[in-house]
């Protein structure tokens, strides 16, 4: 076996068994390897920043990392975007990067790059396979490091000659170590055990790991105990969402709803987060958004065990017996009539299919809407956490392909939507069930909405050109159609809602354009 | 004034005058002075690394630099693999990252990264404005930098505070340095005289600003003189080209055609430029090119005068009456039938008008046609220096707005359009003059036949669907459409010949798909 041979099998050894790959020259080894390995899953992006979001969407439904293989420093950076996201959603990954083999760099031929340099601020984990002899190991390394809970940024640069040198003896490899989540410390839980035993109002900010699953569940029957409420940050990773699970409050995005939203709480628990921060600063207001005299309190730190955490605090509480309460289904009337955020909202409630995927990037239009899907069919909602736009399309691709049986709902601003728009075609070209609906509303209302905010006053003709997407607005019908995804446009409440319950009907992608 | 507006007086002040935007939240102050200062022009693009592109392509036209515009760590990433390629051609940029306030950092919101860490690797000149006070200081300094000799990547990074606050004072600029070409060594200009005078085979190889005006008259005045043949590497910044212009030998891109090519020199004399290495490297072939006992010289440095060096040649060579020999203008007759790289490039030679730009990426049917078009219309011919890509597309955006009364052409084959192709938003929006052929085989060609210049064997099929990009076909029409671009698709030469002329008739943005 040469080297790119050695790292597939380690991989698929070690259950990283899919590359979203976008190669180059320097890797057709590691294609040729790729090929030559039916455990592996290959998918062709045409983009890398599609490669980097379809893993980091792979993890979040799978709690496993995928792989990506990448063309040299550029194509890093193109992937880096996504990255960044994939980071803040604790997704860990495990990203293959081609580099020039190691005799010919000193020449500094064109697509050198610092790669290390480029990889570093946003990778957990960098190094270079020296040789093929140690590739084995390398590898190992680097799926130990991304299945670490938080999943990590594991980036291994892979020079040609370690590629298509020949390993000469069985690889050795390090002892495996089973990811094993933290216990939250006893102190810390009798602490909260205390605060909530006051009966001060008190939030339970859930995040991560924690918004799914048993420690929703029992954070539910903590809230059910002690009359604490359960809340999310604006965005999280993933939450288990709908009839049935626990419904947990989200915070407003706009500073000065969330801190409305806040004003009541004497304290706030945090598990698996910090407490509420504004994703910008404005000139006038405050970063934090915690009222004043509110106090923090973390129950459970990052790396650590929730579900555990709250078995541990029940028993504090003596409250093992509660149940939660959860959401009730609630059944939603076809909505008619002009689109805006309710009749969107009830048309995706009352579309919903169980089990479905819903993956948000609708700056504008979904802050409005998603709250209203709270009582539909049972599902799973991702956000974007890092805030680089253009992870929806990525994301949304990778969770098909981690869940085939389930419909994913892409839910993207038209401005999001270009960034990464590429997605389209692996997603056509892996007939997934992903249902693309594009918010076209023609600009980036987002920053309509964020030039008063930030006190920079009436947007001038000129500086609202610079907002406005609508010269040349996009036919996103011909989008669709160009990279082999059916398509339909919609400018009615019925007529969104019919759209959704026919994307559900065939396997395969299809993109909804709601003109707004 | 707030330093937002003294950024961007200081930028028009010192004649950069056009800003390749995609902002964000952070960049509300920015754009708000972007809207307020006539001297300036902004120009939208929907994804950053056509922003970063665009900048490059005007550089190569215009010899001086553009600003960029890009929102914190993310929206830089989204930039870096056409910053590399511009950095690897010599062209000078000046980026503005937008970053979040300094009080509003140590909150790590999530789209906070090292932005510094980010941008080093690919820039000359990193600095973070601490303060409005400091703003006209720093942007002067970052456009000084840029405009050097070669032009260099300079990446001023502005916290919202600094954007926002009040400046008080009329800002304290450094005294301004102009931008000079270093003089060569008169050492070296006098050993190459005696090179060339020694009459043995010769090839002189030209790079960045030597391929043009003065410096490549006077470099053609040496061959005349002295029976040295002039070249290129296989990608140059900028070529001027055609009937009327010194004409260049092209080294060829794959290594055993460059060492056939190089062999029967005995010496390379290098001109802004080192001596040609293989772009990649291959298990069973080498790095350096030249023939064993083939020796280098260098004239000209890269921070060098080329027409300066000439002149001292000429003088040493007592050859200043001598004149240049120049291409003379080939008439191709317009070709009927097949496509194929030759009726490809007769086509292009017969319909070319005078004074068009091409802009070349077509790595698999241009590395084949475009040695063919050396006798059409007095043209410039662009290349991707650094080898990410998905340049072209950006690249002619900013060209064509560089040189509004041109007509620029960008060849682009189908995998490399992918990476970029918001592009043609942008020149749908700025009605610009370019013409983008997409050479559509549905592959990324030149991986088949590199696979097998590795030494991997034949591609199986596993292998061979992840270079293959026709499940499903890209349909370009519908591509460019969907932009607001009209297009049409050809399959013979002569309706290739009648898309190329008619796209020059009218003013603004066209799509041509050769379906190949």
């Amino acid at each position: 076996m040469n080297g790119a041979e050695t790292l597939v099998s380690t991989l698929t050894d070690q259950d990283v068994d899919i590359c979203f790959a976008n190669p180059g020259t320097s890797e057709m080894h590691f294609l040729a390897a790729l090929g030559g390995n039916p455990r592996m899953r290959s998918v062709l992006c045409l983009f890398e920043g599609v490669a980097t979001g379809a893993a980091d969407g792979w993890y979040r439904m799978k709690d496993k990392p995928a792989s990506t293989l990448l063309h040299l420093g550029p194509g890093l950076a193109n992937g880096l975007a996504n990255i960044h996201n994939a980071k803040r959603a604790s997704s860990g990954m495990v990203n293959i990067i081609g580099e020039h083999s190691t005799s010919h760099l000193k020449y500094d031929p064109p697509l050198t790059s610092d790669i290390e340099g480029l990889a570093r601020p946003l990778s957990h984990w960098v190094r270079r396979a020296e040789s093929a002899e140690s590739i084995a190991w390398d590898t190992t390394q680097a799926v130990a490091k991304a299945s670490e809970h938080p999943g990590q940024i594991a980036t291994l640069i892979l020079p040609g000659d370690s590629s298509w040198q020949q390993v000469s003896a069985a690889p050795v490899l390090p002892a495996p170590v089973a990811a094993r989540r933290k216990a939250p410390s006893s102190e810390r839980v009798e602490h909260v055990a205390r605060v909530l035993r006051s009966g001060e109002p008190t939030l339970i900010i859930l995040a991560n790991k924690a918004t799914r699953g048993g420690a929703l569940e029992k954070a539910g029957r903590v809230a059910a105990a002690t009359g604490a409420r359960l809340g999310s940050q604006f965005f999280t990773a993933r939450i288990e969402r709908g009839a049935g699970f626990v419904p947990l409050l989200r915070i407003p995005y706009a500073v000065p709803q969330a801190m409305a939203f806040l004003k009541d709480f004497k304290h706030i628990i945090t598990v698996e987060t910090r407490e509420p921060v504004a994703f910008f600063a404005y000139p006038d207001k405050p970063s934090l958004l915690k009222a004043e005299g509110t106090m923090v309190h973390e129950l459970v730190e990052a790396d650590e065990d929730s579900e555990l955490a709250f078995d541990m605090l029940l028993q504090a509480l003596g409250a093992t017996g509660v149940s939660a309460i959860v959401q009730p289904r609630i059944r939603t009337e076809v909505p008619t009539g002009a689109l805006n955020p309710t009749s969107i909202a009830h048309a995706l409630a009352a579309a919903m299919p169980e089990q479905c995927i819903l993956v948000d990037e609708s700056l504008t239009t979904g802050r409005e809407s998603i709250g209203l899907t709270l009582g539909a069919q049972p599902h799973d909602l991702i956000n974007n956490m890092g805030g680089s736009i253009g992870y929806a399309t990525p994301v949304a691709t990778g969770a098909a392909l981690a869940c085939p049986d389930r419909r994913v709902f892409c839910m993207v601003g038209d401005g999001s939507a270009m960034y990464t728009i590429q997605s389209l075609w692996t997603q056509a070209r892996e007939n997934l069930n992903v249902t693309t609906i594009i918010f076209a509303n023609n600009t980036y209302a987002i920053l309509k909405a964020e030039y008063a905010n930030m006190g920079a006053g009436t947007p001038g003709e000129r500086a609202l050109s610079m907002i406005d997407i609508d010269r040349p607005r996009i036919d996103w019908q011909a989008m669709a159609k160009s990279m082999g995804v059916p398509s339909v446009a919609v400018d009615s409440a019925e007529g969104f809602y019919r759209a959704i319950a026919n994307s559900t009907r065939e396997p395969g992608p299809c993109l909804i354009e709601v003109k707004l």
